[in-house]
């Protein structure tokens, strides 16, 4: 962190001695605060030099690759805010809404059983990731302007997923929430263009990837200067074929113990069957996430994507219900 | 299932017309009935010949390899009773104990701690599995006097591995369950010895086995007539290593759709880590299981195997209490 | 495939009529051919009445979600021209260069080795897609401008990586072939990018994608029209850590089964690991690979990135000597 | 390694003296040598002491766990021999052979095509560990004999894969060499069993088990005095299911590294496709295998047995010719 009087010109000095050192330093706004960070830490010499440009306030010493997202770097708890909602805070997020937005009635239905019902916020697809280029690519802007109409009948924020760089921006206009899905964990640069966006995003777990690997993917979207990050859980792959992924709940008090960033599950993903979707939200809530990331479909059967791990509006009914109770027990309201 | 009335005779005919047709027929005892169990469905016109026989009073067609262990063999949920605690019914069943039995001492004092905060059962290495021949193997007998005496004196059941059929009947002397380890999940000589003892047997599920395969290693404990059996997920090797393992926590809904067996979780095998070890045991129950089974010890530090992964008494006491509001959320008792 | 004569109006109705029955039908330029695909098998009535229209010449009907890539589709092995090397004959391949362009003098000594010991073409990174963001991430342009400078000098096609969408244009100016990550293999938009540029696409399997998977991903570029698609297994993600990734060389068979596109093998990225390269360069080619891919690097200790596993110049040499007699028990030649 | 004019007492003494500080010393005989081997390394000041009992003549220190199979204690290559077979010879060695034994005719057409055809040993199955407990188990002693035939009439050894500690005097009594399975790879009284048998040993790679502790499993088998291992790569589970398993090829270079134990591959329990044994047989022996280990049928489509993974004699005849110009390359006979 630097001293607030620290003029520009001691500052780029001291950018450039320790980019001699090639420690390849860079300032990042991060909140009010101005920080300057390098790629590791400075040698004890270094540092005796670099006190006498008296810029660095308090320094960080960081045993995690992902110094922005690290504890070591921020003690409390981040709760990132989107809308009025503040994930990461005491109250239990839950995110519902079909896999794809389908059409107005489909969108508006499920958006007011889910308002009705207590969730926090409304999730729905318009640009979808596809194994194969023949399959239903969702209805791309056209969604995105249901999906702007659903939050203003309801209230509820809206997250949507953005799939490349050049669409953050028309994203950004309609959604109060970006997903970054778990193709697209190490698509960097799509990860520097949310970061430039300082909205809040919804981060993805790849379902290859390590929680190193994810902490640093953060890391990306953090030292663009974007604090509003939150980690989602949505299964990894293995060698077992009962569940299309296996869920690493484990993750959950793990980050917890890494990072200070908010941690939802998604189970509807994790499991790609209905019938197990209530039991892990249930397991999900009780390793301790901060919310849960749900689909929720009027007539799962007829879905254009994931018929097969959706909830219909009886069955979210139950679990808000049981989730209620359960978040009693865990310290946290609904 | 055959008739009560069908005579010796005519059930050995009615065998050997089924292996004629090489469907590898054989009779079993379970429980107060006499099962024929074939190796696949009788043809329609194989079906229409043995019933000639008379023998046959009711019919199971099972889609499932593990025919006893599946729901369509038998809908209501099993409860596995070791000594007065049911496995399977509402009680929530705790197990704990040390990964090794190390002392008389150490033992005793786990013991009563756990049964004054109500648990169920104790357990407690005397055989240990070792990746390396020059690790601690456990104390054997020794260890299996201990863990008598310390039922004697708390009354708690006991469960203790065993590592070879050689060993069964040793081991069967004094404990009030037998535990099939990971590594030994398709240790189908182990198995079928297991089975023929009738003794409870919990059937670790093995680090890298499918619920398929592991439904047909308790199908291998069944076929002998042995109905006691329970399973117990442990978590599954996976490319991620912040945990020692991953816990596959879906795997408890999914297995309930399958099976009637109870289904405990270790979460401290799974996890590898003290703190990991409370969230993942509220998680188990959240999914539904049956029980958990902890590793505690009086000093973990100093533990002879596991030390990572021990609670001392003062988490385990603190775990205890939050277990018994969480169970009662989910209709359970402890 | 359609008749040549096919009116543009008469093909409009085709569609029109396919689109109807939500077979999601598009036209493909694909080689001196118009290709209409549909994205699953017609109904037999739907079939009768689409040959109403004479527009249909041949009908392929495709198993594989990936039609374009699969053998069904085209039975002859493909062979992709970059420059003068033809990926995919009976020549043997092999692509050689360091992980990271980094100064002129590495490259062009990298390069005059290569070209020297009958490497067929160089590899080299400019854009470097990186797990964190504080380490180094290519020299870009630079980069590219060098890799460009050694084509000329010595007459081997260059190969580097593209990162994003908006990066095409600028890496098809100086490369000859492009390369697509693993982590990038289900970035549909860069896959569709690459595919429109109609350049070579090296297409590097992803480190937890299935073989199917990877054919969808490959049909992303081809259903763009660009039939110079080159599938390259670089190791997949294990529990094994011996290894940094677990090289699946049967993956090299299966594919020939199943498509007809060229593939290589990464032994570099898959072992990470010097004195792995070489044997497993050897068993790729003796599972039949269509050539292979290495770093090399002329001081690999100091390199700025996988010094790990970039041969040196002397190793490089000694293979390619081995390669050349395997080459020609396999019937092939370097 | 202790001096041959150490005295039994003296010896003792060194034993107790090591015990004390935790080292859990035990003697070997290893060879013609006899070996003192302690669970970890002497401290420095212990060693001082120990050298004053005058019975270490030589002092290995290993870094590796599996200290009798590392490298450092026998830095040259182990050759097992199996009646006149060297494993781990310049020859390289090709075991075929029958899944299961299922009838006189079946093993000895196998076994005189095998003989004739230059392969080295004869396997077949007579114990068959399968999942569940209703398919076919193997034909047990009766097969036995004819193995012991099938070498009297074709001089071939004989190797089969022996289940449990109580059947390995039965089989040793009609085997030349013991094959422990992938299932009971940490199966350690198994283990310790065949290493007390004194007979050379297969062992197969766990399917989920890494190198490390594959090392540590034959450990067991060497520290009861058995020298003759031979390690069996057949691939491990991972997410992809276009094969059965994933050939880990890289093992054989690693583990040339790590041990002298030889290193055969298994490519028909590795891919459990027999379009795949070829390609991969030539892979493995590219790689550096000591030797290959084949299923071969005479009618694989009606085997008893992994019928989809089994040569027929005409591929078999084929590939053998294939093998011996690789082995030329590779500096090998066959």
């Amino acid at each position: 962190m630097t001293k607030k009087e620290a003029s520009t010109e001691i500052l780029n000095q001291a950018l450039l001695f320790l980019n001699e050192r090639e420690l390849q330093a860079r300032t990042v706004q991060w909140k009010n605060q101005l920080l300057l960070i390098t790629n590791r830490d400075p040698s004890s010499t270094d540092l005796v030099r670099l006190n006498d440009f008296g810029v660095v306030e308090r320094l960080v010493e960081s045993s995690h690759k992902a110094q922005l997202a690290s504890r070591e770097f921020q003690r409390d708890q981040s709760i990132v805010n989107v809308g009025d909602v503040g994930i990461g805070s005491q109250k239990l997020v839950i995110v519902a809404g079909p896999c794809s937005v389908e059409s107005r009635q489909q969108l508006l239905q499920v958006a007011q059983t889910a308002r009705h019902l207590g969730a926090s916020m409304l999730r729905g697809g318009a640009f979808k990731p596809r194994t194969s280029p023949y399959e239903f690519q969702g209805y791309g802007e056209t969604a995105l302007r249901l999906l702007a109409e659903a939050r203003n009948l309801t209230g509820l924020p809206v997250i949507t997923e953005v799939l490349e760089p050049s669409n953050v921006d028309l994203v950004a206009k309609y959604a109060d929430m970006l997903q970054v899905g778990a193709r697209n964990m190490q698509n960097f640069s799509l990860l520097r263009a949310v970061g430039r966006s300082k909205m809040p995003v919804l981060l993805k777990r790849g379902m290859m990837s390590t929680l190193d690997e994810w902490l640093q993917a953060a890391e990306y979207i953090l030292v663009e200067g974007n604090p509003n990050v939150v980690l989602c859980e949505r299964g990894i792959r293995t060698f077992e074929k009962a569940t299309r992924n296996t869920l690493d709940l484990a993750a959950v008090p793990v980050l917890r113990k890494l990072t200070h960033l908010p941690v939802l599950v998604d189970p509807s993903h994790a499991t790609g069957n209905r019938d197990l979707i209530a039991p892990m939200a249930k397991a999900a809530v009780s390793a301790g996430a901060d919310g849960i990331m749900i689909e929720v479909h009027p007539d799962p059967e007829h879905a254009l994507s994931d018929s097969a791990q959706q909830l219909d509006l009886a069955e979210f009914t139950k679990l808000m219900e049981e989730l209620e109770s359960l978040a009693a027990v865990m310290g946290r309201q609904l």
